[in-house]
């Protein structure tokens, strides 16, 4: 399968590198780390094993990778609007788009710009960074699920769940993929929002019982909202809770928007945050702490744009 | 009048300088700025006309002023836990407390520890900071609002109310304390905690809409808190906006918690925001953004007394 990754940052060069070492055919659209990566290849420093790629397929431009059977998009959120100029030269026929963004909205981007019919959604429960130019550490998990946005093509998503799963990736496929995005921002909003305000890693907010609640009331506020969006399942309380132990395994883990916050980059609030307070605004749902860390976290972002 | 000033910060400096040009006897208890003090003096910077005290009383035990007829305290909240050793050589049989100090439960604390008799409680509206050692900047407003804090003994009020005006010190009187106090509060909470938390002055919070709506929002919360506190007359939704307007005139201004924390020391959380918390749950009133600020000032806070 020819494959393109758009958007080669943590998780588009993992899960490019895993699928390349399966035997797929992966062209990376690249920029950082360009040279690097084409002068040496990729490395991947992994708690299921370190490997190497001493070659990859790098690019600067989609137009010189061509159509493709399967984008994989891993692009920051606040970069959407290149998408059409990204992702057009890599459409053909019979290409079908997966987005592994953050947040809400990107699906309905892709959708209006080459067709609903293409689109498959999903989320990466995956802990990684990058580190030098042309690594990448993995610090765990790594699960994606993947569902269709509109079509009702389960053999499609179930010949692209067999490929990932053949490449090492553990990929489940879901009917549901409101409910699998609005599950994610369970865990997105409270630690993205908080660890990039208060610039501290998840177990500095876990170990100190203000901040642990106000992650639970966070969570809670996200599933209250998740609920009124006509989910096949509703999601319940106790997820918060299992986010919570989920998150307290992590150990000293910095999510990637305290990493776009550090590294002077925009954060991804209109995807994690705006997007998901229209839609509970829209079921008149009251998500006052959500709306408090997304203006500060703009009032933060502002600043770092106005530096 | 004897008169002591037991915490000489911006505000205990500024008003102790003007009650001393204005004829009374005033000690100050110093520590930081105590060898500047004594060797040239104080110096006011201020919008109302420079000027100079060549020589003030300053001290470093209390032991060494002795009984006074007032003990104005303007000491920060966090250092409570030391009022009763500050206090106590101070108080004679005639001695008066007022406390001008940010906050709920000061003159709770002073009552508890000198007798509610003598406790006066009043609040400042002073823009002042300290600047190099021995100089203080007054850089607008300064009105004092006094009332009892138990006992009804408007002769008292309307006496020490004119000494202060007779020395150039705005001083009204009220009824109700307890109004004052959460009056002063709808500005405290949303500008201290949020300027501290941002760091960012109030004219960068006022200039944007999301984090303009958000002060409003806190202070809705406050004045919601406040009207369920057995008022003799409510605090009106209207001050809210007042209060929006009278800070847009203040310009870069920068909160006395923004300074504390840009300086290290501990922030002022329990007395401006834990006790209104309290206060507000007995009477059951959500203060959901409070709460999440009150919390988030605390993490900052412990890093800044971790490191």
């Amino acid at each position: 399968v020819k494959i393109a990754i758009v958007g080669s940052g943590a998780l588009g060069l993992y899960y490019g590198a895993l699928l390349q070492r399966g035997g797929q055919d992966v062209h990376f659209l690249l920029r950082r780390d360009y040279d690097a990566l084409m002068k040496s290849g990729l490395k991947i420093f992994s708690s299921n094993g370190n490997f190497e790629l001493p070659k990859i397929q790098g690019y600067c431009r989609t137009e010189d990778i061509g159509p493709v059977d399967l984008v994989l998009v891993g692009l920051k959120t606040f970069a959407n609007s290149i998408l059409s100029e990204l992702v057009s030269p890599l459409v053909g026929k019979e290409t079908h788009i997966l987005t592994l963004q953050n947040g809400l909205g990107n699906e309905e981007t892709l959708a209006d710009l080459f067709g609903a019919e293409r689109i498959i959604g999903g989320v990466a429960f995956l802990c990684s960074n990058r580190g030098e130019p042309g690594e990448v550490h993995h610090l765990g998990a790594g699960r994606v699920t993947i569902g269709e946005y509109l079509t009702c093509d389960r053999d499609r998503l179930e010949t692209l769940a067999s490929i990932c799963n053949r490449c090492g990736i553990d990929c489940k496929t879901t009917d549901d993929l409101k409910k699998i995005r609005w599950e994610k921002l369970v865990w997105n909003i409270p630690f993205n929002g908080l660890c990039a305000l208060l610039m501290q890693t998840v177990d500095c907010l876990l170990s100190v019982a203000g901040t642990r609640s106000l992650v639970r009331d966070l969570m809670l506020e996200v599933i209250r909202a998740a609920n009124a969006q006509n989910l096949c399942l509703p999601i319940s309380e106790e997820y918060a809770e299992s986010m919570l132990q989920f998150t307290d395994n992590m150990g000293v883990y910095k999510p990637s928007m305290q990493i776009d916050r550090e590294e002077g980059r925009q954060m991804e609030t209109a995807a994690i945050f705006r997007r998901p307070l229209e839609f509970g605004r829209k079921q008149g749902i009251a998500m006052p702490r959500i709306e408090m860390l997304a203006t500060l976290l703009e009032q933060v972002d502002g600043c770092n744009i106005r530096k």
